[in-house]
């Protein structure tokens, strides 16, 4: 058993959990955007579970929604993600703390201080979620009129990732000697001055901290398209995935691990792990009514947003008790409109059920009892559909519970996860190397 | 006793002191730069102490000295302020937060949402120190080729204020509902959307998060200059002074206090704290001692380059054992010179002792006695010198456990010091009232 592969689990966390309908569901923290108290009770019952990490999304605006569906969202407002995480490095021990920052609207000085800071702080914990900010309303809120083009983000996000990274390794490892006796702090030679000037980023450094525990703290990334996923095989050492299915699910592995070995990287030094909407029941009956209990708490206004979103048309007007009408072609999203046709035939969902079904959550789910869910879990990992989950609980603190003390049981039990930490770093729990300074390579 | 004006206290923390001997004392924690534990012990530590405020000062560059003064400073590398604060959070419960953030080489819809967030997740305890940078360095680590020159920054830092302030307001302290019969979290209404374009800074907000506990942040500030001081008198709620004598304290007090009345806000809208190095001994002897001891452990070559910026002239020839010599005119700061051939000569100096002095710590000090250290303060407090003090130790844990243990119990004794927490928020401690919102006056 202990020969098994095993899988890593992230947490991917809101305070009220990604479903719209969430914090309508009984026993859920209404309040816990902005109440670090659930929140840090939320991040110890992930380290019971012995989670690999706390994992936290962002977005650099107020979400750009109908109002009559805006204000339905417990979504528009939170904390800021590593302001967060640094306060849960305070009050947890062992679980890896991802924070999301931008490329696009952050300075790397900045970035890399902050999480060589945290990774200092919580003792090697840190992630970096490398994002380029897909959402254009950012732009308005950073001194801009419009938003910076894709192609100019990924060519800066590559960039700063190098400038991140040259910065961390400004000092050696062993730069501070602390000599009491002769009065020496530090050994100057083993500085680096970084001297950065690229086509769109100019800086000087060094970075004025010492070289993180874990070297560079965990480099993760969640790009799906072309450029994202080169990026993430040159660079990531996590992938949040958005695969569906476990067809969708092996091909994106079978790509990024076959562009690392192309690039010369061994494809364990990446770890891909799709996010997965998870409800637990003791029976396959009662995960069923759990989803649908939540899906009927999402308000049709919320639901119809989201809806004509994914259809690209306006389904404001359709009836809502009916099945959906046949939809005209139009230049929105292809793979979208048709994956919410197909949900919609194959399941026979009425429009309200539909628009409750994505105003909620429509990716990739496990809903049953914890053998259902463990099988479905095992089969992705032994079949090569991923390295383990970001999990998305349904509603907290209730759903996260469950998880932990109905799944994870069943996981370890198949000699899949962990039942004691692996080590004290993010890096060392997840099996991934910690890396060499490329200024002071001895 | 209890009507008597109490004294507020900060801590000016750097993880081993800002005196630069301070690593190589007895006792001290060398390592303290990168040792959370450490700095954690030194929060509660002054949370028993019922100090007011932690405080961090910052630097968005390694500190320009020269080679054989910088290796063998503590001072080079340390944590980020935001991080280590944030992390503070969740490890405290009383101690108000004040960070250090520039308005030159930072965006407000970051500051707005991190200061908002660490006062949400701290309970209102957060503080903005608001500071231009005057580090011509900073700039080659933020894509410039040269400083931003002063008047720029600061009318950027004023303009910063309005907009970081305005984005606070985004939303109604009632705005958020969270009706979960109805499903509506949050009533549209009483959300406000900035859309700042001034001379610098084009920011649209909303901010994504609810107002801030105490409505704003406390808002800290340190500028002596001519438009620091107005822009105090204009926007500061604590100002950390650099009075290095009463004269001077009264002086800048009085002016101060001034501009404030001049706008129409009330002196006591405003707590003026200068920063003092306070060495406690049993008797006036022994704290004198501890200060010399101190002193010593400043190499020459660190205490030459200080002396050396100080006298505005090239002081590492000069005999370290002999009286400084005659030093001619330069274009240097003539204060900065006059203050240092004053000290020397006061205090009878070799060049080698007051190297040393200016290379440790050269401004305000109490060194005394737990009395002798209370009666100055209470001199500062009733003659209007201060409202209390932004306390530096001059080594750890030892000096700070030494101030909580002695000298603040002799301030209590005296009535002129809390023994409880008069509030939960760092406001209701400072005596400072919750800012209205000023799109939602109501």
């Amino acid at each position: 058993m202990a020969d098994r592969k095993q899988l890593k689990l992230g947490a991917f966390m809101r305070p009220i959990s990604i479903h719209t309908g969430a914090w309508r569901y009984p026993g859920a923290w209404p309040d816990a955007n902005f109440n670090f108290g659930h929140i840090k009770r939320l991040a110890q019952t992930l380290e019971r579970g012995k989670f690999d990490a706390f994992f936290m999304a962002d977005h650099l605006a107020v979400l750009n929604m109908p109002v009559q569906a805006l204000k339905r969202s417990h979504t528009v407002t939170s904390f800021e993600p590593f302001t967060l995480l640094s306060a849960l490095a305070g009050a947890t021990e062992h679980i890896g703390l991802v924070a999301t920052a931008s490329t696009t609207y952050d300075a790397p000085y900045h970035i890399a201080r902050r999480f060589a800071s945290l990774d200092h702080i919580s003792g090697g914990r840190a992630g970096w979620n490398i994002v380029t900010t897909a959402n254009p309303d950012s732009a308005l809120n950073f001194n801009l009129d419009e938003h910076v083009d894709y192609a100019t983000r990924y060519r800066r996000a590559r960039e700063f990732y190098d400038v991140v990274t040259g910065l961390w390794d400004s000092f050696a490892d062993d730069a501070f000697i602390r000599d009491v006796e002769s009065g020496i702090y530090f050994d100057p030679e083993k500085m680096h001055v970084l001297d950065h000037k690229g086509e769109q980023l100019s800086v000087r450094g060094p970075l004025n901290i010492a070289r993180p525990v874990q070297g560079w703290p965990v480099i993760v990334q969640a790009g799906a398209s072309e450029p994202g996923r080169q990026l993430a095989a040159e660079t990531a050492e996590v992938v949040f995935a958005a695969s569906h299915t476990l067809a969708d699910g092996k091909s994106f592995y079978a790509d990024v691990k076959g562009r690392m070995e192309k690039l010369g990287r061994a494809r364990d030094e990446l770890k891909i792990l799709p996010g997965a909407f998870v409800v637990v029941g003791d029976t396959l009956e009662e995960a069923r009514a759990t989803r649908e209990r939540l899906d009927s708490l999402v308000h049709p206004d919320s639901g119809l947003a989201s809806l004509s979103i994914a259809l690209g048309t306006d389904a404001t007007h359709f009836d809502l008790d009916a099945p959906l009408p046949d939809i005209p072609d139009t230049n929105a999203s292809k793979t979208g409109r048709a994956n919410t046709i197909a949900l919609a035939k194959r399941e026979g969902l009425t429009v309200r059920q539909l628009a409750q079904r994505l105003g909620g959550y429509s990716g990739l789910q496990f809903v049953g009892t914890p053998q259902t869910i463990a099988d479905e879990m095992e089969q992705w990992l032994v079949e090569e559909g991923s390295d383990g989950f970001n999990i998305m609980f349904p509603y907290l603190p209730g759903g996260l519970d469950d998880f932990v003390d109905k799944v994870i049981p069943e996981l370890q039990r198949r000699g899949i996860f962990r039942t004691e930490y692996e080590g004290k770093t993010l890096r060392e729990n997840l099996g991934l190397k910690r890396p060499a300074n490329r200024f002071f390579p001895g």
